[in-house]
């Protein structure tokens, strides 16, 4: 189970790169249960409008991520995205399935 | 290095899903030098427009992925995306980088 942000291309990437990595990531470091971040920056885009950034964040199972979502860690996070992401982000969960590659 | 697909709410979820499992993904199951797919499905939006499903098709390195980008697999999968995700799909280049989580 995972809390998916996807950010928007920023007016001011230097400005946003900064508030994301220098105080939104340490805020949300400090949630519980949170077990792993993957952060993808998008380099091109072939096909559609293309994003800026992505965040993938994993917790244990549901329950876990519930927890996480009501503490006062994620309020104090979510204020902070809020004071330089509003209107850039779109947050969702996520459930994973891999597909099993053939061996080449 | 991965591609990675965005797909907004399709109109008809079942349609898509039978097009995108049914065909698409075993034709890009075909194409060479792709090491994992992760297919992550979207259950609730919290912030911003959500989305119905996310591919990340990852590939060992960028050279990798230039060959697979050029390859008649590609172009086979480009097309048939093209069929039933026209409108629906950002594709996009990714790069990863992982924040190491403190232990709990």
């Amino acid at each position: 189970m995972k809390l998916v942000a996807l950010y928007k291309q920023p007016p001011d990437p230097q400005a946003f790169d900064q508030e994301y990595f220098g105080t939104h990531l340490p805020l949300m470091n400090k949630v519980p249960g949170l077990t792993q971040t993957i952060i993808t920056r998008f380099s091109r885009t072939l096909m559609g409008e293309g994003l800026y950034l992505m965040t993938e964040m994993y917790f244990t199972d549901p329950a876990a991520m519930k927890v996480a979502m009501k503490s006062p860690e994620m309020a104090t996070a979510g204020e902070n995205l809020n004071s330089f992401a509003a209107g850039l982000v779109t947050l969702m969960f996520g459930e994973e399935e891999k597909e099993p590659q053939a061996s080449r």
